[in-house]
């Protein structure tokens, strides 16, 4: 399992609000199954296998040229982590733990 | 107020595991008075004055140094919208309300 | 034909430099017949058919593996143009070209 | 001395060419002296002391809006390391190096 940050920026839009394509790419997400997501402020994760991970990308991606643009800039982050189970909570869950520990650390 | 995704990574730090030095980057963030910020599963996303979030990405970066690490590869994604006000809780409601107003569309 | 920028990131590697790991990426990537590629500074640029250049970064990322690394950062930035062909070399000309012409036209 | 890449890209164009912005970009980052830079299909990658860049990026960032664009997306990618120096030529150069290494190795 492999997690992933995807950004879909459409080019020359006309108006600088862009949430209706990006609407338009968490429903082609949405159609992949065997994927979990979480969209963020800046991007939407995605947890799952790679190659499924990438193959869904692809479509969201084809997705914004379906509704009529005509550049479209992607930008994929991928972690993959072969030496343990990632998860997007447990990612999350692990590091605020380190943080909580090492704060308490400091006050002892 | 501009909206921001950091992500650091130290290279060279002989384990896959680097949630220690992304736990020192989040204290170095804490300082900051002047900021919001919400850790994801694929780096930190801050809110807050352009030139406030560089300074305090800057500063998260040295860290990292700090602890020992003698490269890092820092990426910074900014999305700075100057027509409409941005935050990251209302960036990611606004996006699920077009996304629900799309879903019922269909429907009809 | 798209253009991609592609970054492959090794964590937990015990030395800072990591170009033999970069180096079996390019390796992979040669094998790819139908797509072109120039190694910069701070990546790879590819260019291709969208589906090949992204089954070429699969591989590279998977080499990496095949290396020894246990986690991967890989990170794609996509360029896709669909109203006009676009290449490596012909996107820098373009870009040199309208540098040039504004600092003439000031000049005037 | 620190390497960055940055891609600065404006929404909302009208237009899927956005040539004329980023040309406005380049000539905000040749007004900083003591930097270098080298224009890449992708992107621009700039050479110098890391607080130098960011200033300069952080120019080059807000002339986009002074273009009339409203909203801007800039991505900065920086690779620091302080074991050794760092160059765009010599990073390259080296990474050429290895891999024609590697390749005669495995001539033997």
């Amino acid at each position: 399992m492999a997690l992933a940050d995807v950004t879909i920026i459409p080019l020359g839009t006309g108006t600088p609000s862009v949430s209706k394509y990006v609407a338009a790419t968490i429903k082609a997400l949405r159609r992949g199954k065997d994927i979990k997501y979480e969209i963020t402020a800046m991007g939407t994760t995605i947890e799952g296998d790679l190659d499924r991970i990438l193959a869904v990308v692809r479509e969201m991606h084809e997705e914004t040229f379906t509704q009529g643009v005509a550049r479209v800039v992607t930008i994929i982050k991928i972690d993959d982590r072969r030496d343990k189970e990632s998860s997007i909570g447990g990612k999350v869950e692990s590091l605020k733990a380190v943080i909580a520990r090492s704060v308490s650390d400091k006050a002892i």
